[in-house]
């Protein structure tokens, strides 16, 4: 790692799948998860990478839920960068990217399908351009979520065909079942191939479950930027 | 390439998309195909991968066809390997894999999804173990169509798990628009990684489109098998 580029630390406060009946610290309501970011950002996080849920605590990508958490979160956190999410477990189609307009900092977005431990994660091509598309419009910095090699390919082609604003910054999600797994040669291959294909590219890593400190460990070892 | 392992040549006859009106030569009745198949059989081909169509051209899984498909292939090319394909072109969920009951040596096997180019290909998890669980029943053997790394690491799981009968066989597809390109570095990590998570499999290639001959010579060359 250079000695001058600092490790950004992007926490995710929520996600889209904890109930409190799994842990009841998992911040569900704007005013908790507002408090729970100002604790990660005084620890030195930097990115917020944020979620919504309904009152009855399942996922939404409801926009004025997001602004209200944007809004809180850039009251408590001057300076944090806040990154909302477009995934597909919070709301089908273009609904997953009705936030867009309050143009946050940052938003993830991911650029092909892959299986989930149960079902198919569907990012249909035509739906994948309309959320880069929207994002260019607001000037969104995508983070690009990788679930498998081919969606590093397939955002370089994107950042050179101009349909995403580079340089791009690309997340490896590993750990999710049925999906790629934590495996370091495939990791550092991921490394290798972002960079030939697109020198100016960032790149970070989340673990999912299990995998969380592995891939951690990793991140900072190479030189990336990480994923609480 | 190991001077005593011959490549394997597989044909691909007809596919499930190309039309009459595209190519007059493509092969679409029973008879059309079985009569392609024998004269790439005495060209050297050892593999008939097919697809069978309804009476319009459409794509079709209808066992009855599959099965006259197959009996002619096996009184004109006797001793040729017949695969079926099961994939999602040609119908949707546990219909795609209604011919394997009719046992053919082998039948193609998608483990995961990913992009195509206007659509996302589904292969959700509990239809790829029922597809894996009906060729361990009725004994055929898989080719695996992977399109993205993520597919051959799964494969690599359900072979060590016993979804799937080792050893694996695995065709590498490159070329589709909005999956992974022909791109030789990740051609080469295909190799290396079926290598270091199932030592004894095989593989093979197919480049779509532009990208055929390209990975024809990349397969020969690299020592693995190759597809028409
Ligand atoms: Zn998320
Ligand atoms: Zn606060
Ligand atoms: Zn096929
Ligand atoms: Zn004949």
């Amino acid at each position: 790692m250079s000695q001058t580029q600092p490790c950004i630390i992007c926490v995710a406060i929520t996600g889209s799948l904890p109930r409190k009946s799994d842990n009841p610290a998992v911040p569900i309501t704007v005013a908790e998860q507002v408090e729970s970011t100002h604790a990660a950002f005084e620890a030195g996080a930097t990115i917020a990478h944020c979620h919504v849920r309904n009152d009855d605590e399942t996922p939404s990508s409801d926009p004025d839920r997001f602004a209200a958490l944007k809004e809180g979160i850039e009251r408590h956190c001057p300076g944090m960068i806040v990154q909302l999410s477009t995934g597909g477990r919070s709301g089908a189609g273009q609904a997953r990217g009705g936030m867009l307009p309050l143009a946050p900092d940052m938003a993830s977005l991911s650029v092909g399908s892959n299986n989930f431990p149960t079902r198919v994660y569907e990012n249909p091509p035509d739906l994948v351009d309309w959320l880069a598309s929207e994002m260019l419009r607001h000037d969104v910095k995508p983070e690009i979520e990788a679930f498998d090699l081919g969606h590093i390919v397939q955002a370089t082609r994107m950042a050179a065909d101009g349909r995403l604003k580079g340089p791009l910054y690309v997340q490896f999600v590993m750990g999710v079942k049925n999906a790629m797994p934590a495996d370091e040669p495939i990791f550092d291959f991921y490394i290798e191939t972002l960079k030939r294909l697109a020198p100016d590219a960032l790149w970070c890593a989340a673990g999912i479950g299990a995998a969380q400190l592995t891939v951690n460990e990793w991140s900072i070892a190479k030189g990336g930027h990480t994923r609480t």
